[in-house]
């Protein structure tokens, strides 16, 4: 797991103490809680990145690391998670997203808030955030606006018209013409709609070295870790990677192909243009994926997958022939 | 039907009456009149909104309601419409396409038009129309462009390199990067193409409260009325709408999805990414479309479909199956 | 084929000869050369645009017109190409792709090289490079970027946030807002990727009289020749046109369809919504091809296709009830 400082994103609103999310939570929809002391939080875990004095929000099985995080307070809507023993910290409540959204709406200031603010300097006709790092080695043509705390390395180029926030971005890495990076991801409560019930997103984009991605791709910010481009990479126009998704080294990714959320995708794929994937499934290395499919599963190491739902790409061609007799007959 | 001033957003370029129109159609495609008077004209209707002192096109079956407008101006390709007696103030034209493009371009200025101007105040690195009204407690970020009568109200979060034109934004909207709201709908005669020939679209786009919209989207302005979304709607990433859309409250649209124009839907829907839609059609009351689909005709209120053409997501799941039996005997 | 001057798009940065072009290559995966003479060269060739003093880079089949033209040094990976008797003046290389880049990169400077500037005035909002023509007739929003030697010609419009680069856009032509015009192509080595193995992209668009593109559409232009739109075309938003792309007069192509590399269309074409095409394949005149289709081979004048892989729309519909059928049984 790549570590980065979340402050340099995301301003600090209020400092916290746990009994400062307990007097949150009881203002909606807490129903119980088990919290002995009052300690200082300063971050947000995720399962995959836990970290002491922080909060998790908790809906799926316990990973048993969590149980050597220090003064981690545990936010939960299961009674199953609620009631194990060795949790010491732990909040009940009714709707998670909604504790999420308090809880970090609270603790942050984000591009999705009313009170955020950055300040720029017009540089060769881009806004760059004061608190941005541009190296010196790196271009960054007309129309630009780079945010808060963005970081970008060596040999860049980022073109006319692109939007780069929350990110880092290393080095020799190419952002073609109106593509927007570190975009909003769309994460929210399904039964609870509307922008003012978006779940915060405080994660980041890291683009690793020698990246390539076209025009007009949207590539959103993780909601608490990253998404993450591996080096070497090559995306073309109109693709669409959502929150939390993981792409490997090497990929080559064709146009107008979309990526859903936490999607965990391996080295030196090939993926075609036109592309969906279901959110939260795992593609291995190696994978091809023809253009137009629809990826509904995960897809192991090796595989040649075309169709929707994808399966193997002979087995799609023989299903195709045969449809065409059944259809003729 | 929600009413808007049209003149705040298409300068008037000459004011039109009854014989103005008249002279202008006998230059290029005009058949045959039957207008007594001459009479003041102020407006354009449509079937579903119709006012007094109008002009109208019409090719489809005529609503009764018609017969109750004062001095409205039918213009018509179809002798049965011309030769209802119901109707005073008739033209029977060869080319419908080819009379409205001439008596709008007539009586407004576009954007499409050669002589259109606006007038700018740069404001927090953003060119914002001096006609254009936004509140003071909405923030605006930076290269935006917010155009002639536009009107943003409460509490909006507009982001980075959004154009957002002939529009109208409720309270509580955010809409992010490089999305364009307010644009020209793809609407011309399909046997006399080229941009000169575009059917001058001089409705708007009315944003309702609490929506979300993503990144790099395109949001086309009615044709003579306006594109409309609901309430509390999430519309992610990359997302075309049409002209003349009416999308309902609390919708939910995944990202590369495209709803083409003049489709109907009802609230409470939810659609995954990269679905289409033929268009004029209608879909329901809590509708589910699973991504991917591509969906041809009028879709049942509580309908779960899929694929292409959609059809009910069980019995697709079933031909799913069944085709793959076939494909491997 | 339309000629223009390479030089005014891309800057020369170091004049070659013969002799150079081999010392470039020993650098890295020479085999064999039969270079006789140290002439100058000024161009670069393809297999559809030969011209004196130039080099090409060969691996498929060979065309006899290739035997009159003067001091063409041949680059190429096949044995048998450069076994050929009847050239003079042929490299053998492993690696193609690297012998490309090496050459074209030590002779161009393009937008994707760190060196590559450019000098803007701001007009209206908008960046102009000096280099640029644009029409006094023609109208420039704001926020777009004009690049080097970009050409507009009468009466054209571009509105908000545009971006045109290394293009020719003849009259009447009609941009919708945050469009990319000429922005890089999507060739690599499959095997070799990398923002740093890109293929240098010294091709232009050319936009022919009267053409209308959406908002949010993508066009790249030639690898080494130009992507071209025919006259009266009409393209929706969200659109992508890969490099090297002809379309023919009349087109209608509605939103979010992707056409790949080097793809040849007719005139007279209608192409639904999401439609895909595999690369390097012809498309005839007055060809009518369903929504959401996947094009994978040449398709006839006169054809109607529909679905993926793309057959005639009766056949198609055919299958689509078969199908159904076989799913219920």
């Amino acid at each position: 797991m790549l570590q980065f400082s979340r402050k340099n994103f995301f301003q600090i609103k209020n400092d916290i103490k746990s009994n400062d999310i307990k007097e949150l939570i009881k203002k909606s929809n807490f129903i119980e809680e088990k919290i002995k002391s009052n300690f200082e939080l300063s971050e947000i875990s995720s399962l995959d990145n836990l970290r002491n004095h922080s909060i998790i929000f908790l809906e799926e099985d316990i990973k048993e690391s969590l149980y050597n995080i220090d003064d981690i307070i545990i936010v939960t809507n299961k009674l199953n998670i609620f009631e194990n023993k060795n949790y010491q910290n732990t909040i009940f409540v009714k709707n998670l997203n909604e504790a999420y959204n308090n809880i970090i709406n609270f603790m942050y200031i984000h591009e999705d808030c009313l009170d955020y603010v950055d300040e720029f300097d017009l540089l060769n006709n881009s806004y760059i955030s004061k608190s941005a790092f541009v190296h010196n080695s790196s271009k960054i043509f007309n129309n630009c606006v780079i945010g808060r705390g963005v970081e970008i390395g060596k040999n860049c180029i980022i073109k006319n018209n692109v939007v780069i926030k929350n990110s880092i971005i290393k080095d020799n890495v190419t952002i073609c013409d109106n593509t927007s990076i570190g975009t909003t991801g769309f994460g929210f409560d399904f039964k609870n709609r509307g922008s003012s019930n978006l779940n915060p997103q405080i994660g980041i984009v890291i683009i690793d070295n020698n990246v390539h991605i076209g025009s007009s791709c949207t590539i959103d910010r993780g909601k608490i870790d990253y998404t993450y481009i591996g080096k070497n990479s090559m995306i073309d126009n109109l693709v669409h990677i959502a929150h939390n998704v993981h792409i490997g080294d090497n990929a080559c990714i064709a146009a107008q192909t979309g990526i859903s959320g936490s999607v965990i995708i391996g080295d030196n794929v090939t993926i075609g243009g036109q592309v969906g994937f279901a959110g939260h499934i795992n593609i291995g290395q190696n994978v091809v994926i023809a253009a137009k499919s629809g990826v509904t599963k995960n897809i192991n190491d090796n595989s040649v997958v075309a169709g929707f739902p994808a399966i193997d790409i002979n087995k799609w061609k023989r299903n195709v022939i045969k449809g065409r007799k059944n259809g003729h007959q």
